[in-house]
């Protein structure tokens, strides 16, 4: 059913662009959405990537250039990861092999890939509000082409969907959503929307009622009714026919005009769908069923486990390293250890409870949600409405812990503020994805660390090890009596053993506002001063221990893990002044402005110049100040400073200008 | 109709908390509305405030304390802004004369206030989010009681209301949604959902097809008919009139269940549809009609006007004062002068479009939207689509211009990142706001120079006064090419004349990288070393230089416009730095962390040290790391250290070193 061998792909070979598709019939149609779905699982079996929600939407994107014509007409693609099908077919099939790599194709849209992609994307839920956008300045500029938003069921729970929906249906612009509802988002779908077309779709071909209503009108016929109550009965059954057919009356209800739900794998009803609506000039839904996964039936059985897939993960067959790799236990992450915290805390933390908006498998909080299903919310694309609830949970007595991308954060900036800081409230964050990812500018955690410190009441705090951060989980559950981040990269965890049993052995308390010095001076006799101090922030804290393997002098910095970044350790940073130490040098995985580095800056030029003799020098290093692409997490590192050896440069060049 | 002539308040005087009001009788529920209203004109007249808002929801407040006990059962009212009746009944009427003021009674809710207000609101939308948090909380620590989230129609067009009413669907947890539905959100209300509800309204008492069913039920009584078409007649009936007798479809459509609409200022009405639902399990919402203002005409007729009130700006006959001022013109604040800059800019840049997120009139951009109905958005409140929906019209040629408060551009931090600065587009932010308002810690714009400055791409002014503002606004829409924040506070702007001729009179070009010298040095000839230099950002300018003129001292500071905090205009600090000046304080109106000097303090540590011979010391004059309460503008400054008394203070600390 799934086998890989190579496969033929006269089709596929044809197409160089949008336009070949139009002279295909529909029966070419269908099969070459086969080829293509052959060459998806085959290629990503080689370099990883997002299978299923791309295998669900072979026919809609096949569809969607046959009836429209990009670039003129422009197609936003929610979140942007389902979007491979439309690179194939707009002139970038041979460069799949790149996908996700460091200069290769980006594993989201983006325009500067192609004119073909009218916008960037990442995070769901954005594709109305710059359907809208775009739409009014089509009509502003007098132009005329067509604006489509593909949206999954998923996007749909994101607040600012049914923020440009309900603008959208006020101001009637020219606007086509395509609705791909899979039931699922990352993972599985949470909401009164999400119930209402799973019921819509219960009634997808049962239109018993209608029949009940010509049935009646044909027994009716018969008997001898006056002319006035015939048409009473032609009116209520007119009424009530628009409300029985109208399975998207809550779309019709904000002011979309719906039309479905249709077959998503049927390349002809899709067609005739966007057909039907493509000169309508009031905004439309188009509402699309699909499997994801479809056609490859591990994925079908299991949309969450192949929903990103890494590179050579596919069945055995495809390669022999799978074999390999396959009886090796994998690494642990952060986000195991932060989890499996989680777990073993709730034990003996009764109102603990965890939250996470539609990530729970990529944090790897699906295993709380399994031990303890009472005690974990998993809210959907909600990352507003996950924060806030948090809060009011935090308020009425539980011990709520969010876990969130550092990215996905920045969605509920204002909640963290607003609903959680402004009252102090002990919400536990557990800020994953903090640091550099492959998935490239849209996906890096870099500005949480800033972000997070400028609000009053915070504690930021990072781990650098696996055992660091089961304590820190515990320390802010048992201890903290106000907010508390805890980030850490997406990375197998420094400590950590593959079947982790030690870090299950046992829980410490730490101070979150104390550092910890892990390698002392080593003063070199000739040296005109003490050597430099590094602070090291989180994941940066083992990096910059193997740096200083690398650094070739006899004076030997003193280490610190720096393991929060609000409060800072003032106790410690004012005895390294006294004891005359002027250099600091501060290495974090977050962005320079405002991060960590620029925190020990602050401090330093108040108090601590305060305290010194001469004023203390402190280098930041840190993430520069531009967007970081898409390649292997070492890769972007080195590429931004952080790797072993460029840390290691950067501390010789300190140490040069010390001896 | 509205003398304000003192009143009896027998009824209000009586009361001491919410349980006496379950002593009267509907009777005396209603007139005691009466003698609120009363107080609450009278009252605001002297302080200002929220009137239209209170005004509205008199009755409702009543019913609620009626029918509820707070503080076992928990109210949460959404912006916050109109539990002015609801603190009059909870013990806080005789502080009702300090309203707002420095140490008095906040506009909003806070349970640092009273253990009746359950959560602190300030921004809108956040209600729903909140009662489920706490509803969860009650279910799993097996307490009993009512949670109820108090929204108006405005708030709900917020997306993270959606999120959590879809969210509160999905899981059916006893919460009640009051829906306080007027029509209005601050300004105008917009989206589909809002004109869904406007026809509800207006079948408000339209029946009449329930009526028609019940007529052809009459006459085919009269006819024979067989037995199964009797019973599928009556099942069509049944299911029709399901349907037709839900107004509140598209909330039963998501799982809430739905009653009303009542009229919301019949007490007695409204008390019994909250009987009706007290004692349901599953989740609900009630849906009240009220008028904005109701019983105060003025404000009834114009509710956005008397939406909130300055002090002593009500009837002339309430206070001498207001016939004063009345015929003095207002000072031009800095939110005038951005709008006619926008309005004059309009007529040569056709492409220019203003969006705001229903804040059209706190920023004086109703005013464009008069001028260029077209080229205006006002799209509710919701302020992620609205920089989305920016970024799309960017991306499609137009100019767009958002307006928007500092803390409401916290809810669309990612869509900043992710929409705007990840492409570059040059969407112009109208940061109002940006600094310390009356209102308080939900309000206080104090984050927005540290979160945008992180954000790559951004360019991030702000204006020393009226006519650089402009110059600004010019600038930023003519010549820039990624995304351009301008901050300015909710104050009179510098150097604007009452009747604004010279702000309108020209434009022009400035350079955002550049920096301006406003007072040189004057070096005291037995001073030690060059004074220091002051880089003072926006508003503080005006105050460093009224400072200056306090500061006693031979040795005169070096004063520059720092009118960009990103980038930093590094030529002139070089400069300084090559020309012995060793010193530098920045003063801004905004969070010390990761603020604008701490973006001069990054720059020193690395590229800045490298030029100097000694290091270069940076002090840091900005808000402290803690929320700022409410008050008067100047308190707040002074507390905060912002005031041009308490920078003299800093300035003459630093000189007394120096020389």
């Amino acid at each position: 059913m799934h086998t890989l061998t190579k496969q033929p792909t006269s089709f596929l070979d044809a197409i160089t662009g949008p336009a070949e598709l139009k002279q295909l019939s529909v029966e070419d149609l269908q099969k070459l959405a086969g080829e293509i779905r052959h060459e998806i699982v085959s290629s990503l079996s080689r370099t990883g990537g997002h299978l299923a929600s791309n295998l669900g939407i072979v026919e809609i994107t096949l569809a969607l250039h046959r009836v429209f014509n990009t670039p003129q007409d422009q197609i936003l693609w929610d979140v942007g990861h389902q979007a491979y099908v439309h690179k194939m077919l707009t002139g970038r099939r041979n460069r799949f092999d790149t996908l996700r790599q460091f200069k290769g194709l980006s594993g989201f849209v983006t325009p500067v890939e192609s004119e073909h992609d009218a916008f960037v994307a990442g995070h769901s839920s954005t594709s109305v509000s710059l359907a809208v956008g775009m739409a009014i300045a089509r009509d502003h500029l007098q132009q005329d082409h067509k604006v489509i938003a593909v949206i999954g069921d998923g996007g749909l729970t994101g607040g600012m969907a049914l923020e440009a929906i309900n603008h959208l249906g006020h101001i009637q612009k020219n606007v086509l959503i395509v609705l791909n509802d899979n039931e699922m988002s990352i993972s599985e779908n949470t909401g009164g929307l999400a119930l209402y077309m799973k019921r819509i779709k219960e009634t997808f071909f049962y239109r018993d009622i209608k029949e009940k209503l010509d049935s009646i009108e044909g027994s009716l016929d018969k008997v001898q009714l006056t002319a006035g109550i015939w048409d009473m009965i032609l009116e209520v059954k007119k009424q009530a026919k628009e409300r029985f057919d109208t399975p998207g009356i809550v779309f019709e209800k904000l002011g979309i005009n719906y039309s479905g739900p249709v077959d998503g794998h049927d390349v002809d009803a899709v067609v005739q769908a966007f057909e039907a609506v493509k000169d309508k000039s009031a905004p439309q839904i188009v509402h699309l069923i699909t499997c994801k996964g479809k056609g490859y039936q591990p994925a079908e059985d299991d949309s969450i486990k192949y929903h990103g897939v890494p590179a050579f993960s596919l069945e055995p067959q495809l390669s022999e390293k799978v074999e390999a790799s396959a009886t090796k236990t994998k690494p642990k992450t952060y986000s195991d250890i932060f989890t499996q915290a989680l777990i073993d805390l709730a034990k003996e933390e009764p109102n603990l409870v965890a939250i996470t908006p539609a990530t729970a498998e990529g944090s790897g909080l699906v295993k709380f949600g399994k031990a303890y299903p009472d005690r974990f919310f998993d809210v959907a694309i909600c990352e507003q409405h996950a924060v806030t609830m948090a809060a009011g949970m935090a308020k009425s007595g539980l011990k709520p812990v969010v876990s969130i991308y550092s990215t996905f954060l920045q969605r509920a900036m204002d909640q963290v503020i607003h609903d959680v800081a402004i009252l102090n409230l002990p919400v536990v964050f557990g800020v994953d994805r903090g640091g550099l990812v492959e998935d490239g500018e849209t996906h890096q955690g870099v500005f949480d660390i800033a972000y997070l410190r400028s609000v009053p009441n915070f504690t930021v705090l990072a781990p650098k090890d696996a055992q660091e951060l089961r304590d820190m989980v515990y320390t802010a559950v048992k201890e903290c009596k106000g907010p508390v981040a805890i980030r850490f990269p997406r990375d197998k965890a420094v400590g950590a053993t593959t079947d982790g049993a030690e870090q299950t052995a046992d829980f410490n308390l730490i101070d979150p506002a104390s550092w910890e010095v892990l390698q002392p001076a080593q003063l070199d006799g000739n040296a005109k001063s003490k050597p430099p101090v590094i602070l090291a922030y989180g994941a940066m804290v083992d990096v910059t221990r193997q740096a200083l393997e690398l650094v070739k002098s006899e004076q030997r910095p003193v280490l610190v893990n720096a393991r929060s970044a609000k409060p800072l350790d003032t106790n410690l940073l004012s005895g390294f002044i006294r004891d005359g130490y002027d250099t600091f040098i501060t290495v974090e995985e977050g962005c320079l402005a405002g991060g960590f580095g620029a925190a020990v800056l602050e401090w330093m030029s108040t108090s601590g110049q305060e305290i010194a003799d001469g004023l203390p020098r402190v280098l930041p290093i840190a993430i520069p100040d531009q967007f970081v692409e898409h390649g292997a997490r070492a890769i972007l590192l080195d590429l931004n400073g952080l790797s072993k050896e460029k840390i290691a440069q950067r501390i010789e060049k300190v140490l040069a200008k010390h001896s």
